[in-house]
């Protein structure tokens, strides 16, 4: 930690300061510049972390030099984790593939989707039982019986399932039904339902929020780590610009900024980071080019029926075709699907 | 609801479109242009929200017309909502001071503040006992035990109670101790915690997300308002953009814009939406010129001991100070203290 | 300057890195941390902050302690810059008002218009001649002989003028007409344009680019003030974010921030940083309760028939109004128009 | 164009509406809603366009329908624009590499960088003369001097050259050196350098501002082309966001987007879209597997030494790794290099 001190900070201002983060058990280093001086902290930057340093009187400004977090760092863990679910790896050599409807609407269209996507090569099932919809009019899930037909028809298939949490008093229930857990972007900083998952024994997808910075998202995964649980995905969905051609802006940089600081796998959604069917496989062959372990993505057999995000779901064959680009992308950076 | 169509779509297409808006019970409406033909939708507005027109082979764009949200709109009620807290008027002529420290820390620490702000001119008193942090290392709060203190010393000192909500299964608890429930800016999409908000008999205080546009705050809000409780405050509290000179950006804009949309009150959050003591004055003053309803601000008296946002707390003469100014801007544009 | 060293940075790099530092006559101060070393440079930062510190090896960045700006700070000069035009103060205890359309369209509109906002008390007269516009088929302004248009009227009026230059080429021309020259939104990084003002005579006012930080803002400033022109006003006009109820969103915090850091008055303009005529005042409000200096207003006689900009242009008795309004706020604030 | 009315229009404000769109010589047809009326107008669009249609009395917004471009969009011209510069082309299925340092700093550093990525399949080579630099006081270019190494060593080496133009009385003196001018970010919205390359007869590379959405880059190169100078490149840089972890964000979904709306080549800059030279690798992958035509990447023998960008330069040997990387990923996606 630098401490920056005011060109008009006095003596005993600077006594002051030094003799507090003595008291925490630091030690400081006064070092003076020509038109600033700076004050080194040696010690343990947490303690001095929670400290409002910048209401001391005579402080300019404070800048942290270590990361905030700490389990789901590189430093922590140099190698990447890989995570194991029913015999499908998910941060290793091959690109893993999760698919399904927005919203779970009915067993027929949920199997109709589920049978085209296996088809195609998905491993893991994606479907909402409870949506976190903008407006309170809008169809807000099925509920467990949603549940019911995800796991059914995952399990007539051999695929894995993934499934939203937006209840922390759900988390028995969900457990029950699925394989992995999605915490959605809009509850990437409610911090009860990440307490709630860092007790469970599921791996856990956590999609950053619209607004997050990349360190909020890893702040808000370790929170899940510090809990007990290691299996985490994050997943690049697209953050809010001011661009509004497209829903949400993919940032293409962060999968490798992610990569570069924390040992988590990476998965990026191409339906959401840009809203329109005919944007999505492009997005999903960046995204495989940049460096993502896998792709979560939005499959309808009538996208103009969906219950939700029809506008951004693909047709099946679409699906099947940019499986195929993937495919091709993902050999040409070294992974394979 | 307008639909946008492609130049090069299909008779077919536009005969498909229509009847199937035809079967949602609305009436479709055809027009030619000279470059592109549109169609417009007679009837319920909310039948079509539902469908993914973007969806249709041939369709370009879709344009909603209305905003969606109902209860909360001026069109719905076009008198201000007054919000009566024994005996505190908010959305009135007078202005509501909340303040207090940003988390409870110990019963002195709370006494000594509330006494400071009742004297200031305060009418309610903040203190949270349940702490939103961004790092699972920080302080998480006390509890039930800072929401008998804060109960206790507002008892004393006459004043009105205002703490966050982070977990639906405390509502219970909080109903018994608060008399404003305040939903923090990361849960404005919680809407777990919205729907159980909406139950209760209690004010709820609705904070901005940092990157939710004032239509999102105020379908955050339809969901309070539709489960049965009418009486919500509208808080901006600083949004998120590129500047990194201050913590966040107070849109000062949205106090208009919802009051021209929205009966609600509104309350600004100049610590927030500033993150540094030396601005807090200013930005209240400016809400208030704006036309803001009230004000919850961090009072500190000794910031740099906070547990929790000690840099953007005021010590309470400043405080006092600050009560000055904005009484004489209430003044001036026709509001009082 | 601070440069933070990676965990696993050599010895010989370190000693290459002090050695660079030490060749460009700087002293290199090494401390090691528990997790981190840093090198701490005393000497001039400036000769530190054009060298690519974060591309040698072993670095993991830079923390620069000093501003980049000079000439523009309050360092530099502590007291606030007061400019005068022809016996208008402009910075001191009274509140500039600039008015006019967005552009100039006819003699007889902007006589209309100049009239009306005399009467109402501004004392500068707006008007563009030449305007940037989105597309190259808009109205592209009257050029000279607007320039002719707005002196005469100002001149008859006993105003001062001020209006935009777009071409390093115009400015002789400009000179001939105008007592200010605003530079505007799009050009606040035309570093052409800001040497070429900063050889006039003439004060300057320099608008805030949509996405330029204050900092961004004050080394465009520092641009001109480094030629040698010190009269420079800084103009907050709304920045670029997500929210799209209004076409900018006003920075309020930027005034205080600038008056922080800098000496150079602040003019704030209410029309564009809303873009929509009813959210003009209360924005107006706001920026004289937060401590702006003045206000450039855009007035319209006959709104549905502007060139430019009619749907944020205030009719003159609603101008009339906002100025009764701004002198109250500016009175309860200690200032006066 | 669609105009939305308010509930509370009245019947005058209606029929002052409609005889002024008459009397523009364009058709309205009112048609009436459950709870909105609206005004559709038949006719040229463009006439609406500049007419400031929400400063009529009863109108609520206006929505309108049509792009505001013209010559750069698909419909103008459905076949992908092609550019040929001394037999290299751009826009067709071989991905054009322009490389090269930042600044051209000596006649030595430009030759030995060069060679460099000519070897490694570089076609276009990139430096500046005249460089927009946010602090007066760094290194401003070595201009006319600087532009002669550039075209010597170029032709000695059988490249073609790309530099940016500042000022537009520049304009004769670049067409003497270069093969194409470069419109850099700050000055996408400066017309009066726009309006100047559009009079040229060489090729532009348009960069996208850093917080222009596609609409106004779109705008922006309709500038150039309506001046007669079709031969225009757009080049997406990155977007200024929140996210700090990166110099900017990469917008991978504008290409597709682009794409769509426009003929004209796309260009990646992965130099400045991350900032950080061991993020570029993986952005240039992702932008040739989105779609992209080229990249224009910065490289230096010495980035430490560099007197611009050395941060986000790469070395020749990673420059050539990158151009290996993306070899492969442009053969799956259906191009070469």
């Amino acid at each position: 930690m630098i401490i920056v001190l005011k060109p008009d900070i006095t003596k005993e201002e600077i006594e002051h300061l030094t003799e507090k983060i003595k008291a925490w058990g630091l030690t400081p280093v006064v070092s003076k510049g020509i038109e600033r001086s700076i004050v080194g902290v040696i010690g343990e930057e947490d303690v001095l972390r929670s400290q409002p340093l910048e209401a001391f009187p005579g402080v300019e400004k404070v800048i942290p030099i270590l990361a905030p977090y700490k389990l789901v760092s590189r430093e922590f863990k140099s190698e990447n984790t890989v995570i194991d679910i029913k015999g499908i790896s998910i941060g290793g050599k091959r690109i893993v593939n999760m698919a399904g409807p927005c919203s779970i609407e009915s067993y027929d269209q949920l199997k109709g989707i589920a049978e085209h996507v296996k088809i195609s090569g998905a491993q893991v099932l994606r479907g909402g039982a409870f949506k976190p919809r903008t407006s309170p009019y809008s169809f807000q899930g099925l509920g467990e019986e949603g549940l019911k037909m995800l796991r059914e028809i995952a399990d007539n298939l051999d695929m894995a399932v993934i499934t939203e949490i937006m209840d922390p008093r759900d988390l028995g229930l969900l457990e029950k039904y699925t394989d992995i857990i999605q915490v959605g972007a809009r509850n990437m900083q409610n911090f009860t339902l990440l307490k709630e998952v860092g007790q469970s024994k599921k791996p856990v997808l956590l999609k950053r929020g619209i607004s997050a910075t990349v360190k909020e998202l890893l702040m808000a995964a370790e929170y899940i780590l510090a809990g007990g649980n290691f299996q985490v995905m994050l997943c690049e969905r697209g953050i809010r610009t001011f661009e509004t051609a497209t829903r949400f802006t993919l940032d293409i940089n962060a999968i490798s900024v992610i990569k570069q600081k924390s040992h988590l796998p990476v998965i990026v959604d191409p339906s959401h980071s840009t809203g329109k069917w005919n944007l999505v496989a492009p997005a999903a062959a960046a995204a495989i080019a940049a460096g993502a372990d896998g792709l979560i993505t939005e499959v309808h057999t009538s996208p103009e029926d969906a219950f939700s995000d029809g506008e951004q779901s693909l047709l099946p064959d679409r699906y099947s075709k940019m499986i195929d680009l993937i495919g091709s992308v993902a050999k040409a950076v070294g992974r394979e699907i």
